[in-house]
């Protein structure tokens, strides 16, 4: 099976997984400078592991990657809300074209392939109620989230028209061990993170008052193995989420239990108050139904986990 | 003014108008083979008018033709749902990635300049109700709807993140002179009228029940003037419709007043099915009680000046 972006966060929990289950996996990742691919991460696997360095915007190459394989997890992309909007048409190179041509490489060399493609809550833009659930209007705040729809809707398209096996997971915040934790590409849990072990002062937008969801990689790393060629699974996009939601403060007091750090309220820059959403948490009622899947790990016990491992390996992050 | 893709069929038409009402129009057309820029649109103005051959996927051509511009009309693309299946990627590179290059190019050189976008109903995909409104939901069909929802997306967000000054227009059956006649780029209408002129027999798919609405060219130009930068204007995004609309057997039915032709039933192509709407018209109320447009020219009337078009200059055209 081929993990595109197998070097990066998700990625590479899904990869180490798959791995110990005894599949034969290889990663693909172009290793982008400040995009999280890290040999770190895949340490532990290294031998067991096949790694071809090429970028999913090479159309040949990924022609020639797809060929034979059973299961494709598309993981790899451009995360940062931010730079989608400082840098729009890189965000989407990768996120919207990539995509189709990965689709139009199935299609034409392997079509029926497994694909589990990542997207993102991003697409829903800010919530007009909550919890989020798939029926949610989609209307995107940024360059990132449209990307991220048009490439989600390439994936459904292409299951209903050619009959291919896609189906697409709106992840909320994922969290935990190999997460890129240098820049701000993954989201306030990474720079919280490196802040908090860093010493460094936490800075909190607004009142820290924003309610979120989050997961912990585990969790989402089963999500997607249990999606993928799924044949209990009735739709094309399901949303991941939480029953438990917490606000920017709660997050930042349970984080206060495994390291020291102080923090300080701060105004909303105005490039982060432009494309901000409010409150965000999913309603995950419709993939439980259909296959069963929850998370199992809480707030408390998957920020110690992913504290514990920064703790350890700092040095390869930031 | 910058007319973008102006030796098409609504761009030439629309030049044209610019040009009488004595703007200073300059018109920007790749001439890509078989999309339908032709110089016989725009003979009657040739010496009033500067034309510029340049790809809108030129990146740099364009950062160059939009500064000091005080409006763009973006008019170019790629109109066949068909190809779109069978070049999805081309269709992205000039109905998406161009857009959002254009939108880049406009924010750093010329963020005042007013800029109408030629959306589709194509982004709604087979109607969940009828008349179609705004607030439909978007469930694109085919590669060419989602690749129109991303590009109308990027204005729409352009307008709100950066305050700059873009509507689209979601246009539904355009027809008239100086429509594209070579191909199957721009639908049903104009093969029905090459193969009446050419005295070929007219093949309908299914039984001919399926509705439509139909603007006159002339109508969506005056839509296309009257939006680009009207302070009446309170959304980003408008449909174009008509009051009266017409199956396809309707249709020929009044074709055939003006031109003898055959016709016979035939079942849908595959192709054509997998990606097919059925009935579709729009509710316009909205644009028309913001601005006080609505359509002025019958079907009949529209059609007798289209046939007449192309009965006298048809060696131009196919």
């Amino acid at each position: 099976m081929l993990v595109l972006g197998g070097l990066g966060f998700i990625g590479s929990n899904l990869a180490i997984k798959l791995c110990e289950l005894g599949a034969r996996v290889t990663i693909v990742d172009a290793m982008l400078p400040q995009y999280g691919g890290n040999l770190k991460n895949i340490e532990s696997v290294k031998d067991k592991i096949d790694i071809n360095y090429s970028d999913i915007r090479d159309t040949d190459s990924l022609g020639h990657l797809v060929r034979g394989i059973d299961m494709i997890f598309s993981l790899a992309g451009q995360t940062s809300h931010i730079e989608s909007m400082s840098d729009p048409i890189t965000d989407l190179d990768i996120n919207c074209r990539s995509q189709l041509s990965l689709l139009e490489s199935c299609r034409k060399f392997n079509p029926n392939v497994n694909i589990l493609y990542a997207s993102t809550r991003q697409v829903y833009g800010k919530p007009q109620y909550l919890p989020v659930d798939e029926n949610h209007p989609t209307s995107p705040v940024d360059v990132n989230g449209i990307n991220k729809i048009a490439a989600e809707s390439y994936y459904t398209l292409y299951a209903k028209v050619y009959g291919m096996k896609c189906v697409s997971l709106r992840l909320t915040n994922t969290y935990g061990p190999r997460q890129h934790m240098h820049g701000a590409k993954q989201g306030f849990v990474s720079i919280f993170i490196r802040k908090a072990l860093s010493g460094e002062e936490i800075q909190i937008f607004g009142d820290g008052n924003f309610r979120r969801d989050f997961n912990y990689i585990d969790d989402v790393v089963n999500a997607c193995m249990l999606a993928i060629g799924s044949p209990s699974l009735t739709k094309q996009t399901y949303n991941l989420g939480s029953d438990q939601h917490y606000t920017i403060l709660e997050f930042v007091t349970i984080l206060r239990k495994y390291c020291e750090f102080s923090y300080k309220f701060i105004p909303f820059p105005p490039e982060h108050k432009a494309i901000d959403i409010g409150d965000y948490y999913a309603d995950f009622s419709l993939f439980h139904n259909e296959t069963g899947w929850k998370p199992v790990v809480s707030l408390e016990d998957g920020l110690k986990n992913t504290v514990d491992y920064f703790h350890e390996h700092a040095k390869h992050y930031w």
